[in-house]
């Protein structure tokens, strides 16, 4: 199983922005729609042993947590922006009432809304799965071995501030896919194909 | 220098298209703009050694070339979908009226139209980068040393037909990411981050 948990600091909690123009009215809701597209899908294909975590902290009501689960997930996800904005406003509305921490909503069977925290979902992600921090700086990803339930963290636009990295510090590896600065979904979709070429991909 | 070449079979070649539908109503215009995303972007950043021709061969006046040029390239190309088909819709009512086969019109600094075909594309990227052909079939990416120009040829959601695949067979080389078949827009990110990481990157 491969998870990704990525952070976006500005990312609309409520569904309140335009299918029109995304980067201007979303807090940059088109990047999430970007890394779902790298993490699940394939050429007339989807990745079943995918999860994704997206972590939204933007305004009005931080955090949301939106979990996509592939083995489980049955609605749709094409490869366009805009259809995968229109879900995630779906799951933004199913969640708006939410008040309990710990309570997920199952939205449609696979797709999740919650009101957990960043560090809420990196501690129930480690305790299953070998945690990687997604920064230049890291170790190549050549040069490590990965077990079979992998699970990688990475910044949006922004990057992680530092006490998010303080405290991936002592439970993530930090691996690298190359020495540029890449963007999130593109990052996505060379860990996808990258594992894929291990002889025992996870 | 980096060339990207890629066919799109169905891709409208007049701007009648809805930006709010553009897998529905463009013949998948959205893919184009996918691949320019990932030919181009990076973290903050613009890859200026990069060139892509999308090669348009939809209705209703084909075949319609773009040519993205990144050593001169002004205009600002922007991660979203939607503001990238914006651009093409513009390059394309400006190409309009374009007959002769062999005219190029510079729309904007750098971006490029014509009635060029994709033999005629082909023909004038060999005569100054390796050329290769990304299918799934091909030798492992990694097993190949490559000179200082290349050119990547790549089929849109369809592939490329026989008759382009018999045009390619003798003066490009088949290269592969993977054993999967993978999204035209991961593979050409595949390529600019493995190139990446090559002693003398192209």
């Amino acid at each position: 199983m491969r998870t990704f948990i990525i952070k976006a600091n500005e990312a609309h909690t409520r569904a309140d922005f335009r299918l029109n123009d995304l980067p201007g009215t979303s807090g940059r809701i088109d990047l999430l729609c970007r890394v779902l597209n790298s993490a699940f899908l394939l050429s007339h294909g989807f990745r079943k042993n995918v999860r994704v975590w997206l972590l939204l902290y933007g305004p009005p009501n931080p955090p949301k947590a939106i979990r996509f689960e592939g083995p489980k997930l049955k609605v749709r996800l094409n490869p366009d922006e805009r259809s995968t904005a229109k879900l995630i406003m779906k799951v933004l509305k199913a969640g708006e009432d939410l008040r309990e921490p710990g309570k997920e909503i199952e939205v449609y069977p696979g797709l999740y809304v919650s009101n957990r925290t960043f560090e809420d979902v990196i501690r129930l992600t480690v305790k299953n799965s070998a945690l990687y921090y997604l920064h230049e700086d890291g170790k190549p990803i050549g040069e490590l071995s990965f077990p079979q339930n992998v699970a990688f963290v990475l910044g949006d636009h922004k990057g992680l501030s530092r006490e998010d990295e303080a405290f991936l510090d002592n439970i993530a590896e930090r691996v690298s896919v190359g020495r540029k600065s890449y963007l999130a979904s593109h990052v996505v979709t060379y860990v996808n194909i990258f594992l894929d070429s291990l002889p025992n991909p996870p």
